[in-house]
C-alpha cells in the first residue's frame, strides 16, 4: 500500500480530566444551618473503609476484623479432664459415699500433652491432671478432693455420673464453626479465641494515619515563653493527637501553621502522603484572616457550612490532593474544636478503621441538677458522670458554656446533647450523653 | 599516740541478710477458701506504684500525673473576642435596631496575634477578629451578623450591652490555679489544658512493664501444625497480653514454657530484669505437674490459696527475685486466666500504674432473663449488654459456664458477679456487672 493512500490517524482527543467533586451537600434548615447529624452523615459518605491488610494478632486488638474466621479445630479437641483427679467408668463408682468407699487400683497416669498410656479396663482408675486426655474406656473423673489421692490403690468417697467432670470434645467450639465474623471489633478475648483455634494473622483494617495540623499566627509551642501579649499556646493539636491516638489513630502532630496562605498549602502538600485524614484547626470562620477557607479549596473540591450547634458551629470538610484525602476543618476555640472531633473526626476515623458503630451510642442519664439551655441550636454541654452505691448513674454540669472553656473540658468525662428545641432540664430529667470513656 | 595502744576495732558483724517475707496473707473463710476481695486487698498491699518520671504531654494520655499542675499564665491572657466582627463602646450602639441602624466610622482592625493599633475613641469601630485582644476603650463586640460588614463605615442593626461577646482575662483559669491534680489520669482534654498553659512535660507514672508466660507442655505456638492429639494451641499468652495492652501496660509476651522446672527457672529469672509484674497462667492447681508451683517459690517468697471464686480458684502471687518484682500466677484455663486478669491483675496493673480507682467500678444491670447460679462461690458469668433506644442497659449471658468455654467469652463485653449465697437471679432483677470498655 502506498504511502500517500495512508490514512491518518484522526487526532487523539485529549479529554480534560473532570475536576472532582464532591456529593451534593444537605439542605439546609430554617436558619440557613445544617442539621449536626446531617452533616456527619454527608462526611461518612463522602469517605470510605481503608483496605484491609493481614496483621499478628497481637497487634491486632481494637482493629475491625475484615474476613470471617472458621475453626480449624474443635475447642476442646478431645475429651479431657476438668479436675485434677482419676479417670474411672462411672459405673464402678456409683454407689461410693464417706461411709461406703470404694477401692480401686490405679493402673496409671494421664498429664495434659500426653496420651493416655493405655485403655481403662473395668474396676481400675488411672490418675488425671486438668486438660489431659481421657483414656478410652473411661467416663467420669473423680476430683482428688473426693478421694484418699492414693498411688496404688486409691479410696473414692463420692458416687460419679457418666460425663462428670468431663470436658466432651467440640462442648465449646466445632470444627468448621464461623467463631467470628467480617465487621467484629477484636478484643483480648476474641485474640485469645483466635489463638486456641491456632490463626496467627487475620485480615484487619488499619490504623488510621491522622495529620494533626493548627493554624493561626499567634500560637507558640508550649514549653516555649510567650513573646508578646497576644500570643496564645497552641492547646488543639495537642488534644487533637491525644484524642485521635485514643480513638485508635496512628498520629502525626505536625503543630502550628502560621497564618499564612502559601505555608499552609506547602504544608498541607507535603503531608498528604502519609495522611488517610487530615485535621486542622482555625481559619473556617468569617473572619479575615481565615485562611484555611481560603486555601484549601485549591487542594481539590471543599465544603465549608455552619451547623446548628454550639459550640463548633463552623466546619469544613474537603476531598484533597491526588488521593482525595478527606481533611476536616475545624473552628479553633478549643471546646468547639473538641466538641467538632467528637461530633465528626471520631465517626470518620471509625468508619476508616471500618469499627461499628461510627458514631458513638447515645446514653440517657439523669441530670443532677438543672441545666438552662439556648434554644434554637443542639447545645454540646461538658459533663462529670458520678455513679452512685447502687450503680446509678447522674450527670451534672463541669464548668461554663462558653467554647474557650478548657478548664471545665479537661474535667469532664461526658458530653451532655441539648436539642435545639429545649431551654430547661430540670434535676432527675434524664438526658441524653456521649460517654467518653475513661482513656480519652 | 603509741601504735599499741590503740584499741582494736571490733569484728564487724556479718548479718545474715533476713530472707524476704510476703506480709500474713488474710485469714480464709469458711470452706478454707480465701475471699476474692481479700484476695485482691492482699495483692495490692503487696505492692507500690512504680516511681515518676517526666514525659512529654503527647505520650502522658491515659497515664497518671505525679505532681500538682500550676496554671503559669491566665486563660485568656487578656480581654478578647469571641467573635469575628467589630469592637464597639456599648453606649454607642444600645439603641441599634434593624429600623434604627447606627453607623460607626470603622478606624482600623485587630486580628488574633496582633495588638489593636490604638485606642478607640468614643463613636467609632474597630474590626476584630475572633481571639484578637480587644482595643483599650471598647467593651463589647457586635458580630458581623449584626451588621452590614462595612470596611469605612458600618452599620449596626442589634443593641449590644458591656461585655457582649468579650471574653475577660482569667474567665477560664487564672494563673496561679491548681489546674490539675497529683492522682489525676490524664485525658486527651487535659492534655490540651496543659499545653494551653504551655506546659510540655509532666511528672507522671510509667507504663508497667508486664511480661506474660504461659506454662505446659501440651502448648503449640498458633499458626504451627498441631503434632499429636494431645497438643492445644497456646491462647493464654496472646489473650492475656492483648488485655494488658488494652490496660495500658507495656507488654513482653514470652509465650509458652515446657513443665520442666529448670527451664521455668531459667525463662523467669532472665526476664526479671525488663518487668514491673511477671503474669504466668497454668501449674498453680492440685496436680503432679504443676510446676509453678514447684519452682517459683525458689526465685522468693509466694502465696498459693484457694480463692471463693468460680472459675479462677487456685490464685499464686510472689515477689521474686532480687528487686522482689511481684508475680501473679494464674490458673490454665482460658477463661479462669482471663477473670483473674480481671478480679487481680488489673487492680494491681491500675496500682502501679498509679491509676485509681484500682478495682473496676461494678455496675448494676437489669438481667435480660433468668440466671441460675451455683452458690458457695462468687460466680462469675460472662455477660453482653445491650442498650435500648432509651439508653437503659440489660446484661445477657454469653455462652455457658464452663472455664473453658473460649467461644462465649470473646462474645461477652462483661462479666457478671454472682455472689456465694445467689442460686438465681430473676429477669428483670439487678445484677452487678464489670463492663469491659469496648477497646480490651
Amino acid at each position: 500500500m502506498p504511502l500517500l493512500r495512508r490514512k491518518r490517524k484522526p487526532e487523539p482527543v485529549v479529554e480534560e480530566p473532570e475536576a472532582p467533586k464532591l456529593p451534593d451537600p444537605p439542605e439546609p434548615g430554617a436558619g440557613g444551618l445544617r442539621a449536626m447529624a446531617d452533616h456527619r452523615a454527608y462526611l461518612l459518605s463522602c469517605i470510605e473503609p481503608l483496605p484491609p491488610f493481614g496483621q499478628q494478632i497481637l497487634d491486632s486488638v481494637g482493629l475491625s476484623l475484615c474476613e470471617d474466621v472458621v475453626a480449624g479445630v474443635s475447642m476442646p479437641r478431645f475429651d479431657n479432664s476438668a479436675m485434677d483427679g482419676y479417670a474411672v467408668r462411672a459405673a464402678d463408682v456409683q454407689n461410693a459415699t464417706e461411709q461406703t468407699p470404694v477401692s480401686l487400683p490405679v493402673v496409671g497416669e494421664v498429664q495434659a500433652g500426653s496420651p493416655a498410656p493405655h485403655t481403662l479396663s473395668p474396676g481400675t482408675a488411672m490418675k488425671i491432671m486438668t486438660g489431659a486426655a481421657l483414656p478410652e474406656g473411661a467416663d467420669a473423673i473423680v476430683p482428688y478432693e473426693a478421694t484418699d489421692r492414693g498411688a496404688e490403690d486409691v479410696r473414692i468417697n463420692e458416687p460419679s455420673i457418666n460425663g462428670q467432670h468431663v470436658r466432651r470434645v467440640g462442648e465449646d467450639v466445632n470444627e468448621g464453626d464461623t467463631v467470628l465474623r467480617a465487621g467484629d471489633r477484636l478484643t483480648s478475648r476474641s485474640i485469645g479465641l483466635l489463638a486456641a483455634i491456632g490463626v496467627d494473622q487475620v485480615m484487619v483494617r488499619p490504623r488510621p494515619r491522622v495529620v494533626v495540623v493548627s493554624t493561626g499566627s499567634e500560637l507558640v509551642e508550649p514549653g516555649l515563653a510567650l513573646q508578646n501579649d497576644q500570643q496564645i499556646y497552641d492547646s488543639n493539636s495537642y488534644m487533637l493527637a491525644a484524642a485521635a491516638k485514643a480513638a485508635g489513630a496512628q498520629v502525626f502532630r505536625v503543630g502550628r501553621v502560621p497564618d499564612d496562605p502559601a505555608q499552609l498549602k506547602q504544608v498541607i502538600s507535603d503531608q498528604l502522603v502519609r495522611a488517610d485524614l487530615i485535621l486542622t484547626t482555625g481559619g473556617v470562620s468569617q473572619g479575615d484572616y481565615d485562611i484555611v477557607k481560603q486555601v484549601l479549596p485549591e487542594l481539590g473540591p471543599c465544603d465549608f457550612s455552619g451547623v446548628a450547634m454550639q459550640p463548633g458551629k463552623p466546619q469544613g470538610f474537603g476531598l484533597i490532593g491526588e488521593d482525595q484525602t478527606p481533611i476536616i476543618m475545624m473552628p479553633g476555640n478549643p471546646v468547639s474544636a473538641f466538641v467538632s472531633f467528637e461530633a465528626f473526626v471520631r465517626p470518620v476515623l471509625r468508619k476508616l478503621a471500618g469499627v461499628e458503630p461510627f458514631v458513638r451510642p447515645t446514653v440517657r442519664l439523669t441530670a443532677a441538677r438543672a441545666i438552662t439551655s439556648v434554644p434554637g441550636k443542639l447545645q454540646f454541654a461538658r459533663g462529670v458522670v458520678r455513679t452512685d452505691d447502687q450503680g446509678h448513674r447522674t450527670v451534672d454540669l463541669a464548668g461554663g458554656h462558653g467554647s474557650h472553656l478548657l478548664g471545665g473540658l479537661s474535667l469532664s468525662d461526658a458530653l451532655l446533647l441539648i436539642d435545639e428545641e429545649t431551654d430547661f432540664v430540670a434535676a432527675g430529667d434524664e438526658i441524653d450523653c456521649w460517654l467518653l470513656g475513661e482513656d480519652n
